[in-house]
């Protein structure tokens, strides 16, 4: 059958990508709009005035609901997970001091109240954060501790005869750091210290303890702007330290471990690094949100560098008198439309994590397995979510030139405010180490008890052996073998467009890879290697493996929604894309793939004219496939570029 | 012979680093280190107040006699053009405002002067722009026309009568934009308009023009500021339009063609073409620049994130106690040391690119080929040292976490500064189209009479059907065959690391590549397609072939480099960084070398180890290697990351 170029229904294909939580997408368009203001304010204004700007921001969109729909409706919350996942992957096409400083505030401060605290906590806390009348911060992270949060030096000691613990920063490599709502706005902060009782450690466990008063900081914390950052200046990030702050009993948050008033320490989980992984476990949403978050951002962009492909002109190639569009040079082609297949293909896998979030969250089935594989999900996604966005934006805004660099035209405060992403709510290469943790376990069978931040640790320390004597690596084999459907041939006599030939591709290289890393990591433990040595060696390999297990999961995630549209030019439209999603990503690994003899030489040269073939079909109607993100025209804020 | 580290002596290898130029270098690190305070300055003053700071630094640096270098001793400068990319280059240490204030200054608007104009205008103008006294821009990228000179719009028609030039901007397209030194400080402006007289049109001409007297805009004049930038805020960018200004005749830079009182015009050079091209070739300069000054920003990261990751610690891996230096992980090493080692091949490849450019503006042979070689050769080194830096500085603000993000540690501003640089002085993408043009029609055997910017025009004119014809795909072949030293064979059993093996590959990369590119263009048109769709199926082609070219030639300039060395520890430490790079850019390539018959996959693995093991050999000693390059302690400005 002849390709026919397919019509795309923007409004359609809108309503497709916002699916289930239209309504609640719609209102955040609908106040960044509104308040569409705060994009040139955050060049106008003066720092302070700034934060103060987006701290009154904040509050204001609090009281129209969009901040709160993940909190319990008793408190004056909308009761509903997906939703709040929803509301904050669209703030993102608006100016992100804004989307940081509710993340702050409802994520991670909230989300803490309402995961690690109990029913005192909340009623406490939670109808007075939702609405922003008492604002928090989430003092998790040390100067001298990065993703290493187990190794944090703040103390929380118990002091019986008083009935109080007493926070405590050592020295200055154990002062909270990079805080956001600490430098200005925060009242109270929930802190993570280690509990000491008696002289006996129990780990780090989370406390509510307040800053501020009207304003002033309370005797024995000390509070330190961070200064000027490369981006995200309406965020008032500080440094904050404790010198012997007193906080009584019920400031633990207690829901996964009590001490009594007589300085007994309880919990119902009883190893301590099950119950450190399912405090943290609980605050997984934050990543979520930032990998939303960053897909979006990206939309933004692409929005703006490919309307102006379409307007701009540059040298004349068709005739003398006209010089020929930007996107209709192949190279820009290049540059601009994978990004743009990649950008919906993230988008749907992000669907897939925010829909199992709200599952695991919702349901009351305490499913540990479910809840690891969300982490592993969140964690690769926010990786892959946040690298891309910080490459597309950078591609785009080259594709833009010089008026690309203007800070009117959006690109500067893009480019700056979303940077930071890739390191914060856990390093990306922290992130996919623990992503393989989670592979090289699953076939270990056992992986409940085991240290999860961080892979130098898991494999350098006791655990290692125990974990690759018992990763079969005969089995891992087997598996590898089964991935492809037929025989040793099949999959080089394939259509490159055949699903399942992509889907096959991706799955054996992932299986591949896991086992490669397992076979190395075995072979070099029974050498002798010192582990941590065993452990720099694989390291990269072991990166590429988590990421292509997450790319996997992306593109099944894409081949699974096209699966389940009606045939029509929607699906014709978003097929191509997922093609050349798909072939775009055996094109940039196709090194790996002809060296593992699956990818003759002359069939990656046809997936690399096949992606350029597909380029030059979506070119026609690029333009529409980035309006259907739907980014308010107020928020791209290019004059120069698009009008 | 077993391997046995070397030692490395700082200081001297900082001395071979600097090269013939060490006493200039020094003079500018003592300048950037007496004026230090200007990192701070960049943050605290107010946008206004700091670009008044860089003109008052600038014009501080003029009477060092750094700045004027290049200009004429009579004139008050120091005779000596390569002295003036030596001090250009060590300036980009530092403050980037300040660097592009005087790139702006004393290279694009003093440049114009002393290359387009004659004694008249250097008497009038010299001695005053080589001590800042007169400010001036140079007004050519107009809003409508970035990269496409050739077609902008501003005019400059001759009023006989008057014995004056007529400066006018017909419509908002033609208004000079992002001009550097426009918004605030200059009181002149080279500007370049097409030439009109007496109803015929002459081609793009510049002229000098007044634009402000005693800071106040003249009559006729508007100008308007491009407002904040994503950085360089330290620079007045600004737009300019004329509205019928009158200059005396006398403006016309008339180095390459003059206008009699009458009317008369009169050129010594016969092709409107080349003439152009003559003019533009004369700026060569600001490439050059900007592309070392790039190599040097990359630097400035590298010295801080290599510092910074022999200090931080990191997540136990080696001991229950002790956390594992960032440097020693492999994917950390895998991070930073190739860009470590590329960053030695670009200087290397500048330094050459950079003696060239000397020896053909001080020699009074006007060799059109050198000329040309060099333009071709500025315009790849620009490219890729632009993207080398872009891409270096990323990676190590990554590399070190939060803490990078924070500005008082010098990547915020570092990023941001340097970011314009892929699209200014010329788009990366149109530079390496000219690289690849270049190439083609040195083949044809002809190229004086032809267009040199943009590919676009060159492929699709008339030009291109005769190009294609005369450009022999059997010679090319030949040629190809030629570029491996033995048999078919030989390139599988030479060693990894010998230096004709690795320059064998980048060669044979190269001439496979411009022989495909010549072979796609011919079919193309003579399967009768029209030629911008021709050339646009086969634009990224064009530039991966200019790509490999520049390549061959950094490597190239590395390996000439080391040949020249004595034998010693100093020579076992470059060789292992010209290995790594050499190697490194094999791996990223492997796939087109597999595709092309040229590297078994075991062959493809066997780089791949090589790498690594490269990378833990240079482990122990980066941090000299980085210190090597004299970046001096006061511009790290990274209290955080290196103390």
């Amino acid at each position: 059958m002849a390709y026919e170029q397919p019509h795309v229904d923007v409004a359609a294909l809108t309503a497709l990508l916002d699916g289930r939580y239209a309504d609640v997408r719609e209102l955040v368009r609908t106040n960044l709009v509104k308040y569409a203001g705060v994009l040139e304010e955050q060049e106008t204004l003066s720092t302070d005035e700034f934060r103060d700007r987006v701290r009154d921001l904040v509050v204001e969109l609090a009281a129209t609901g969009q901040t709160g729909m993940g909190f319990p409706e008793e408190y004056g919350g909308g009761g509903d997970i997906g939703a709040s996942i929803a509301a904050f992957e669209t703030l993102a096409f608006g100016d992100l001091s804004v989307l940081v400083k509710v993340g702050v505030q409802f994520g991670l401060f909230g989300g803490a109240i309402l995961q690690l605290g109990t029913k005192r906590h909340h009623d406490a806390y939670l109808a007075d954060l939702v609405t922003g009348r008492l604002m928090g911060c989430f003092a998790m992270t040390e100067t001298g501790h990065g993703s290493n949060v187990q190794a944090l030096g703040t103390t929380a000691t118990y002091d019986a005869g008083a009935g109080e613990f007493v926070i405590h920063t050592p020295d200055d490599s154990a002062r909270k750091d990079y805080i956001g709502n600490a430098g200005r706005h925060a009242d109270v902060a929930v802190v993570f210290a280690q509990l000491e009782i008696g002289g006996e450690s129990e780990g780090v466990h989370a406390f509510v303890v307040p800053l501020r008063r009207d304003g002033a900081v309370l005797p024995g914390v000390g509070i330190e702007d961070d200064g000027p950052k490369m981006g995200l200046n309406g965020v008032d990030n500080g440094r904050i330290w404790f010198d012997h702050v007193r906080v009584p009993r019920e400031a633990l948050l207690d829901r996964f471990a009590s001490v009594s008033e007589g300085g007994e320490y309880s919990s119902p989980i009883e190893s301590r690094n099950r119950r450190f992984f399912t405090m943290l476990g609980t605050l997984v949403q934050g990543r979520v949100c930032v990998g939303g978050a960053s897909i979006n951002a990206a939309k933004v962009a692409l929005t703006i560098a490919l309307r102006y492909a379409v307007r701009r002109r540059q040298f004349e190639a068709t005739g003398p008198d006209e010089e020929q569009l930007l996107l209709d040079y192949g190279m820009h082609q290049r540059r601009l439309l994978p990004l743009l297949a990649r950008t919906y293909a993230l988008h749907f896998a992000q669907e897939v994590v925010a829909s199992d979030l709200h599952t695991v969250f919702s349901g009351d089935v305490d499913d540990e397995r479910a809840r690891r594989a969300l982490e592993s999900r969140a964690a690769g996604t926010k990786a892959l979510g946040t690298w891309h966005g910080t490459r597309t934006i950078q591609e785009c805004r080259e594709a833009c030139g010089g008026a690309g660099y203007l800070a009117v035209n959006r690109f500067a405060a893009l480019k700056a405010d979303t940077d930071v992403f890739t390191t914060f709510e856990g390093d990306n290469h922290v992130l996919l180490q623990l992503v393989a943790k989670g592979l090289l376990t699953d076939y270990a069978g056992e992986f409940e008890d085991m240290d999860q931040l961080g892979m130098a640790r898991f494999v350098a320390g006791l655990a290692v052996e125990t974990v690759v004597e018992r990763t079969s690596v005969h089995k891992l084999l087997e598996r590898l073998r089964d991935v492809l459907p037929g025989g040793d041939e099949w999959d080089q006599e394939a259509g490159l467009l055949d699903p399942n030939y992509q889907l096959a591709m991706y799955r054996f290289r992932e299986e591949h890879m896991i086992a490669g890393v397992a076979r190395r990591l075995k072979r070099g433990i029974d050498d002798g290697m010192n582990p941590g040595e065993v452990f720099s060696r694989v390291q990269d390999h072991v990166i590429g493996a988590a990421r292509a297990h997450v790319e996997r999961l992306v593109l099944e995630a894409f081949v699974d929604k096209l699966a389940g549209l009606e045939d029509g030019d929607q699906k014709v439209a978003l097929g191509l894309l997922c093609d050349l999603h798909a072939l775009h990503g055996l094109e940039q690994d196709r090194a790996w793939f002809m060296e593992h003899g699956r990818m003759p030489s002359a069939r990656a040269k046809a997936i690399t004219r096949e992606v350029a073939d597909l380029c030059r079909k979506l070119r026609p109607f690029a333009v529409d496939l980035a309006d259907a993100f739907g980014v308010p025209d107020e928020m791209l804020r290019s004059p120069d570029l698009v009008g």
